[in-house]
């Protein structure tokens, strides 16, 4: 990201909420993309699914069922001058939509990147952005289809569109989940938010081994495709996503889908306990951090054995953190017993402001 | 366009040639394509046709051919602050994608959109935009998907994604012109560059029913969808392809990809004569400028007649300019015995460069 660069405010997740409504506050995200979707939704021959979950699903004539979605990075919202280099920039934002894709349980299948660069930039930094994405595109098999190239007026900006399959029927929404099911993570929560705190606290190289896996987590995210298949393939599983903006975020937008509330149990979120050491909250952290990118999935309490018993090693391990529940409020507790509390939506806050520095 | 202004550079069309091999003179956006086609280009079951056309195509197992595009629109880059209310930028960016699609014959069905905007934008200007794309996706029944919002640390931004389908068989290609066959394009060349030298000179709104004219294809073009399914699907043309940075730059895309020359004459390309009262030379905006996404395609010989017999009066003109040739030059003739010379690449150097007012 070298040239021109500019002092944007620092922020995370391109989900980020970007718009106020003049003169009113400013807006989530949420609500301007419900507004949009009632506005601008519509049905359609083959259109399974629209605006409003991970990606949309069209529904081809052989069977099969097409996932798509992009998603963009940009510079001085997403990430910062210096932070990424161009084969983590084009890692990572393959990364973000591959994710969606995992998201649902589809195969990813093929992508296409409209990249903008500032004038200045050198041929070789482009080709290495394209050589870190198609590195993990290759190894999910996906491949790039093509796109568009500019100069940008600004900073480095990246959208991609990926398209993934499934077999018809195979595909799991965020809407699916009901009162009762166990919610259930993959990986470690609030590693990539402990990661960034480095980058903003400009330690962009880290000095230990933990602070690297924090790094390397949130400038190179590992999409959880083999994971979201198999769950997706499974039959245990109701309802899904990908955490991409904290589960004080996500998880409302699950709940909300699946017209539930749910209740976690702090204690058994897999945090990432080494960031207690530089200062950070690893509760809050997960609660509130973004860019996990691990998978959020419901089962039915009758599925958690076998989802026990099945669920592959080599995947990276489940837990369950807490269940759905009658009525729309998110609650947490602390511990079982403890006297449970309302879930603050600091994933929204948290990302209407950006992250300020520890 | 409202907040955070950008003294950027001019410019227009987003095949723009953004990048620079440095310390090497800068590149142009085909060459670092090329790069990139060969690569990162991959072979793929079910892919028919990947980078380096006017958009990518997947057979399904339906019978059936999906063509994907995906384009930008960057302010700074291709409009200015001020140029495009947010429906006009809604339809443009809609447009420029649905054009590709034309490009190749297929029929709209699906897009995404990636939007950034500076984090004060309203959310009316949102709905605008949204209103602005989807009326343009509701004539071609095209049908919104969902996207991504962003707040941008620069000016506004837009990804489109644009999916199309044909039958099996029936695309249209830039690859398959061969000498002999006679060039057409639809409609008339060089009026959006005319429009686009009024905004320069800050005439934003125009003042005669040509200048508004003008305006009005630079700022809404039509992409010539319907012109182009009828072309494909008619057995008559052998290429084709969407003119999106002027005949001098994309004829000789085609031709490359065809492996022929070119000979033009002059005297035969409909030009928007009405930019010849203000100062410019309309042949020059026809050759050089861009965004008329007129169809430019190749008949042969032998269909000429039944085109001119059966090509529809409610679609927009057609008009012979020229005639693929053996070998590789693009030469031009200001009219018929007249001597012919080199045409020389003024599209390049032009979108490189920027527009300078007039």
């Amino acid at each position: 990201m070298k040239p021109k660069r500019q002092a944007a405010p620092s922020g995370a997740g391109n989900n980020s909420i970007p718009v106020c409504a003049d003169p009113k506050p400013p807006a989530s995200e949420d609500r301007v993309l419900e507004l949009l979707k009632r506005r601008f939704g519509r049905r359609s021959a083959g259109l399974v699914l629209g605006m409003g979950d991970d990606a949309a699903v069209i529904r081809t004539r052989a069977g099969e069922d097409w996932v798509i979605t992009t998603d963009m990075l940009l510079e001085g919202v997403d990430f910062r001058e210096g932070w990424l280099t161009p084969a983590q920039l084009g890692h990572k934002a393959l990364a973000v939509n591959l994710s969606d894709l995992a998201a649902m349980g589809a195969r990813p299948r093929f992508y296409l990147v409209a990249l903008g660069v500032p004038p200045s930039t050198a041929e070789s930094w482009i080709v290495s952005f394209y050589r870190g994405m198609s590195a993990l595109g290759e190894r999910h098999r996906a491949v790039l289809l093509g796109g568009d190239l500019s100069r940008s007026a600004g900073g480095a900006q990246v959208t991609v569109t990926a398209i993934g399959v499934a077999r018809r029927g195979r595909l799991l929404r965020r809407s699916g989940g009901k009162p009762g099911d166990w919610l259930y993570v993959t990986g470690v929560l609030g590693r990539s938010a402990a990661g960034l705190r480095l980058l903003l606290s400009r330690r962009l190289r880290g000095s230990t081994p933990r602070e690297r896996e924090a790094l390397r987590t949130h400038k190179m995210p590992l999409p959880r495709c083999a994971a979201g298949q198999w769950l997706a393939a499974s039959g245990l599983v109701r309802a899904m996503m990908d955490l991409s903006d904290g589960l004080s975020a996500d998880l409302p937008r699950l709940c909300r889908a699946s017209g539930t509330g749910a209740e976690l149990h702090a204690d058994r979120i897999p945090l990432f306990e080494a960031a207690r050491h530089w200062g950070a909250s690893p509760l809050d952290l997960a609660l509130n951090g973004g860019e996990d990118f691990e998978l959020l999935f419901a089962v039915p309490e009758r599925a958690v054995e076998e989802l026990r018993r099945t669920y592959p090693r080599r995947f990276p391990p489940i837990a369950a953190i807490g269940r759905l529940t009658r009525g729309s409020d998110i609650m947490v507790r602390s511990h079982a017993g403890a006297r449970p509390r309302k879930l603050s939506a600091g994933g929204f806050d948290h990302f209407r402001t950006g992250i300020n520095p520890p």
